[in-house]
């Protein structure tokens, strides 16, 4: 019997989901280990062990759930997203990708059917940037330094408060790692939080890999000064000697085909009537290839310079790009489908990306309507929805026969 | 006997100002209507007193010392400014018009002399914008509308309870209103609190008038989004929308030959991953002339427009010209002691603007070293400020006649 994905399953349990950690307003609060997570988290793993899964909860707080392969001492094929959501976030956003990991296997069980690898349903934990952002991957990956437990998280309160609350040791959390080659495989689907593929009416994303993400500080000094007082050609204007370079960061971003952003800027001394003295700002870029990201890094620390400011490195993620195996498997699943797909690459950073450290993996875009995510607002069809986990399980299939010929 | 200043007594009479409010950091502090700013006020009123002047305190408290004249019924020529200084104030600003217009009175006593007209020292109250800026003088002109009492200040508090801390009525304030006509003339020496005289070199500032300031805040509506997963080409960055608006406000300033700042910046969300969604300032143009005022706001609007801002009117004080009849008092004055002067416009706002509604005003300004004010870094060189009252005195014997002349 050939497995079928149960499409209303589906949405029927991104419904209940959707309901856990609705609070007055529209938006859904499942902070990483708060209660309404941990409830969530627990539902999960009930949908696994009705499923037959072995589950198990690691010490970051992910949850595996394993349904059994046919071929001894296999690893596994991995499938999932996180649950948890930012503050008054969407439906869609991680739970997709786990209400989907669940559908498939759902599938192969009843289809009576256990494929080569074990197959893996993994829920992380603390997905969302509130706590710092894919903790749990990070753990499960060993990327996760001990002493982030002790770092600071939105509400004042270090990791470990959220940790402790939520039952776990977090003396113990880099125990959840995993080494290199434990897993076969990682496959995500994840609604695309852009407007890619929902302007160009495409069903399918198949995302070629995670940008790299460099952050910056730019400081412009300038004089602050009577507002009234100081003649225009005696003012240094920190606000002004911004302004060319707040274009600069659009043009240069622009004409190397990746994303550029000053996303916060302060001003001061602040008042309507004194000139500004000095202007701080925080500045991104994201691209799928770091060559760009070199090219365009020169030409933005040259652009400060030029308009006066001191230009400072802040942080810097390299892309990930998408296992080319697991690339060609999702692409063959679209088209087994018939299914119109686009390759992109993933603006925003995911679980996948950090399981690349020990396991190939590559992750599946649905159309957001309209780019809106972390927002009430975030929509993303039921049809797409269903689409998106039938292109996941098919690739699993895929998958499941090609990495055996492959090793 | 001819009058003649004594300048070492001014220098000392500004050093014992410069003692009261002094705390432990440079600044001095003397806040309208606190204890340290009374103890200024009560100081000047016993010097006063001690030149034989008939000393008045108004509802708004204003000190008024008036110095006899000879002719019966002429009103008094005013000399003057305020004492009050900003939080962490300079030991110029407002002080040397008043210790100047004390030694002015003092030099007319030692030489026996008393004028056709009356002439009166005013310490002016609460002239700096702590409290809402000019109360003492707006009283005394009648600009004061009687809820202004209401009004909010720095600390938080009504204005009518700083009154009340200082012994005043509060709902007495406009009586210190005085009828147009009451006074022949006002004097006011002041530093320039800008750098065009100490870049020139030029010892004396000759007020043409007193800039008209227009207010305006400006709005960009863009949409917030996130910063990795939307497209260059798909956004809509507020703050990308307003940097060619900031270079609009420098260029159009400059050619107008008026000063434009944006004083403020807010942006919202203010994330570094988020897209600006939202960006507000505020803005202000002065200038001596409505002519250019006009232009500026016409072209200013546009601009805004143009970059797709949503450009509102926030306030509108008009330009105060110096009365000319004073003007060719002061210039004739540094004539007489062979001083060069400049003519210039006074870039921030002064009791002489407010008494402008009520009596012929003129201004006299001498250097700001580097143009810093409000500030302990605030100087004027010994010798500057001797000068600035010597101007001041001969200004006044000229208008003690010419007045009398022109009546």
């Amino acid at each position: 019997m050939i497995p079928t994905l149960d499409g209303k399953r589906l949405l029927q349990d991104l419904e209940t989901l959707a309901h856990i950690g609705l609070g007055s307003g529209a938006g859904i609060n499942r902070i990483a280990y708060s209660p309404a997570d941990q409830e969530a988290r627990a539902w999960v793993e009930d949908q696994m062990r009705e499923l037959g899964l072995k589950v198990n909860t690691d010490q970051a707080g992910n949850s595996i759930g394993v349904y059994a392969g046919q071929v001894p001492h296999l690893p596994p094929i991995a499938v999932g997203s996180h649950t948890d959501t930012v503050p008054d976030g969407g439906r869609y956003d991680g739970a997709l990708g786990v209400v989907a990991a669940l559908a498939c296997v759902r599938a192969l069980r009843e289809a009576g059917v256990h494929l080569r690898h074990p197959v893996e349903v993994i829920n992380f934990a603390a997905e969302e940037a509130t706590l710092g952002g894919t903790i749990g991957s990070r753990a499960m990956a060993g990327l996760l330094h001990p002493t982030v437990v002790d770092s600071m998280t939105w509400d004042g309160r270090p990791l470990a408060d959220h940790l402790r609350a939520a039952g776990l040791d977090p003396a113990t959390i880099a125990q959840a790692r995993r080494p290199k080659g434990s897993v076969a495989a990682f496959l995500e689907l994840h609604v695309e939080q852009g407007g890619t593929l929902d302007t160009a009416g495409v069903p399918v994303g198949v995302v070629e890999g995670i940008v790299g993400i460099r952050r910056y500080t730019v400081t412009f000094q300038g004089c602050a000064n009577h507002a009234g007082t100081t003649p225009m050609a005696a003012r240094q204007d920190a606000l002004v000697m911004s302004a060319p370079f707040i274009l600069a960061v659009r043009d240069i971003a622009v004409a190397r085909g990746i994303v550029g952003t000053i996303g916060t800027l302060r001003l001061q001394p602040g008042a309507p009537n004194v000139i500004p003295g000095l202007v701080d700002l925080s500045m991104e870029i994201r691209g799928l290839h770091e060559a760009d990201l070199d090219g365009a890094e020169a030409e933005l620390a040259q652009a400060a310079q030029e308009a006066g400011g001191e230009f400072r490195h802040v942080s810097r993620k390299p892309p990930v790009r998408s296992d080319p195996h697991l690339l060609e498997a999702l692409t063959a699943a679209c088209d087994k489908l018939g299914l119109p797909y686009q390759r992109l690459p993933s603006g925003a950073g995911h679980d996948a990306m950090c399981v690349a450290s020990i396991a190939p993996q590559a992750m599946l875009f649905v159309p957001s309507r309209g780019g809106v995510s972390h927002s009430p607002d975030e929509y993303t069809d039921p049809e797409s929805c269903v689409t998106g986990a039938r292109v996941l399980l098919a690739a699993l299939l895929k998958l499941d026969a090609s990495l055996g010929a492959e090793a």
